[in-house]
């Protein structure tokens, strides 16, 4: 851990230090919000991994609105959101070293990177990690200074984002971040389709999967049709639910949620007088769905959702809603449907086994993610946030 | 339904139309509140069963809370609180008469009674009618009248409450509402002590083995140790749970929750400055319990409950909190979290599956509903109520 301790060294040899024990890397450091410029490819130093870490040399990231949600707080919302930082939650690559005591992967190992969970805690021990009791310390919190600036001083830029802080093309990585997938992925353009199953792929599909467990006897509503949304309409193709209905108000989406196996679509932007509800139980037999997905966090649609769904249907809240927004349920009539209300993260998955089955799918052309995404250069991820924003590209995949 | 279309019959007739269509029968009657002492033990006639429906001569009926809440309001709450009405939903009894279409029992077979459903609706047709979506008019609504003045004149007296009215000694009862028990309880003192299966122990026990799903690996908390409650820790104890805590502040209920099975109990009344939620983190191992039962309706305990409830648990509202409250769910955190919050009617229990199960038990010694009732005579209504009131009864049984 040289870089924290580096304050110990005297001046006259930190340039030596500094070259012992730093290697330099680029990567988009995160000095202020997006929309103010602060997001800036540069050349830093990474140290070392430590115990129980890796450096991992990445060759692709996703982009999810999450590396945009706290990327994009002015001024930060500390100990979670802060500046310097690099940010980036789906990053794939080759391990090139591993510190003390791991034992997920070997130097030159393919591995795809998922959340970080303390894998200590009751609900880790469960099989539960994405609803570890340090998942926020442990995936947002910090600073956990990983970079420096390339000129030496301290290793004052903030790493480890979601254990793996991707937007780095080399970066140090938590062993409970990776997924070994020696076994599965051979080819370096596979690694890079593969970078954002460990996030945003996950957190839909299995969603729909592992959390709501859809079964073909659903009728499925996903409100919201970017990458998770998109992502739990495949879920939901795969578990044959008998009604599968896409919610969004931008038509490629809604294009796309069909060609992915939606039975149904509706643009809130053309409902006219009618309500989403009204609209959706029309589509269901005058029942309203079995299972609600809201991936939008907009309060006003997550309201409705609890009302429009069945009795005994299934209520699951993924996208993140204003900070502030409290959700105020009747709870006598609310306890009299029966209705379940539940937040999922990551899908409730366990990414060592449920990534693997990804791939399975993808393979077996059940899991067409290629639909969603697009690579692009690293430097262009200013254009990649633009697409992602309106709508021309679902999934940005930037590369190495 | 000839009661319903005696407004048709000349006054000449209509004595002797009420003698060949009517019988009489003792029921409480409620006129008003019974603090305003609106309870009245009456003589009244009864109309034939129609189609669908049974006559059902009682031995039994037990007394829950919802009869004291729906028989309480002044001036009721239409439509699923008016007067004057025969209460009383868990009832058995023989089978004196059958109308039109019904199979479910015949003439003189013992049944045990529960609630009422459509059976047409998507939810129970998916085998779960104790949501189903006509389940508050066809339980609370009417006025569905059934009985009438010894002395002639309109059946203007509602009856099928909870599809039974067990509060008269001949009620019309739906056949949905009907369990048969004719190969399984052969004496009138057994078919008197399981009158109370059909709801309270039902919506206890029923909560936590098929609502929560509960198994050897949960610690649970149940909240309030009336008939449901005290039924939740026999049930709780038949899964097996890790941990069961009982929370009260009568020492008499936290006492027989040991009995039946609590691991620990909570008195609330002697929690002193610590907070119920720390009292649970320890006897928890500090994780907070994985499934948390409400029966109470207290505000401030539910709160509490979605609070104290690990990451990943389930929140299962039961008892039923003031009509006008609204439970403000932080959003964002309880996503996080992943916690379920859900409510859970008659214990999510299908009674002619559920009902013959806990006989079962019973029979085994595994489920001692013999040490939370007390059998009176129909006339102690009064004392029966004062008695759950101040805990000295847990679940008082009418007899006839």
């Amino acid at each position: 851990m040289a870089a924290r301790a580096s304050t110990n060294i005297p001046p006259s040899l930190r340039a030596i230090w500094n070259s012992l024990e730093m290697t330099t890397t680029k990567a988009i450091v995160c000095h202020d919000t997006h929309a103010n410029g602060g997001w800036k490819l540069e050349e830093v130093t990474v140290r070392e991994p430590g115990e129980g870490e890796l450096l991992v040399e990445m060759v692709a990231t996703g982009v999810c609105h999450t590396d945009v949600l706290i990327g994009g707080i002015p001024g930060g919302a500390a100990p979670i959101a802060f500046y310097p930082r690099v940010l980036g939650h789906e990053g794939s690559g080759y391990v090139r070293k591993v510190g003390a005591g791991v034992t997920v992967a070997k130097e030159g190992d393919p591995v795809l990177l998922s959340f970080a969970f303390c894998n200590d805690c009751i609900v880790c021990k469960d099989g539960q990690p994405a609803h570890c009791g340090e998942f926020t310390p442990l995936n947002f919190g910090g600073p956990f200074n990983v970079f420096g600036k390339k000129e030496g001083g301290e290793a004052d830029i903030g790493g480890v984002f979601f254990g793996q802080s991707s937007f780095a093309n080399l970066s140090v990585v938590k062993e409970c971040s990776v997924v070994n997938v020696k076994d599965t992925v051979t080819t370096k353009e596979d690694l890079q389709l593969f970078a954002p199953l460990g996030c945003g792929i996950q957190t839909g599909s299995g969603t729909v999967i592992n959390a709501a467990q859809a079964t073909e006897k659903d009728d499925i509503v996903i409100m919201g049709l970017g990458g998770v949304g998109l992502s739990a309409i495949m879920g939901a193709k795969i578990q044959g639910c008998k009604t599968i209905i896409g919610v969004d108000r931008v038509a490629s989406r809604l294009t796309l949620a069909q060609e992915l196996g939606a039975t149904h679509i509706i643009d809130g932007s053309k409902l006219g007088d009618k309500s989403l509800g009204d609209a959706i139980k029309d589509l269901t037999g005058g029942n309203g769905p079995s299972i609600t997905i809201d991936t939008t966090g907009v309060p006003a649609l997550i309201k409705q959702g609890v009302e429009f769904t069945r009795n005994k249907g299934k209520i699951i809240q993924v996208g993140s809603p204003p900070f502030d927004f409290k959700l105020d349920l009747d709870l006598f009539s609310f306890m009299v449907t029966g209705k379940q209300f539940m937040g999922a993260v990551e899908g409730h998955s366990f990414p060592p086994v449920y990534v693997p089955k990804m791939i399975q799918w993808y393979r077996e052309g059940r899991f067409p993610i290629d639909k969603l995404t697009k690579l692009m250069p690293l430097a262009d991820y200013d254009k990649a946030l633009a697409e992602m924003h309106d709508g021309t590209t679902i999934k940005p995949i930037l590369t190495f």
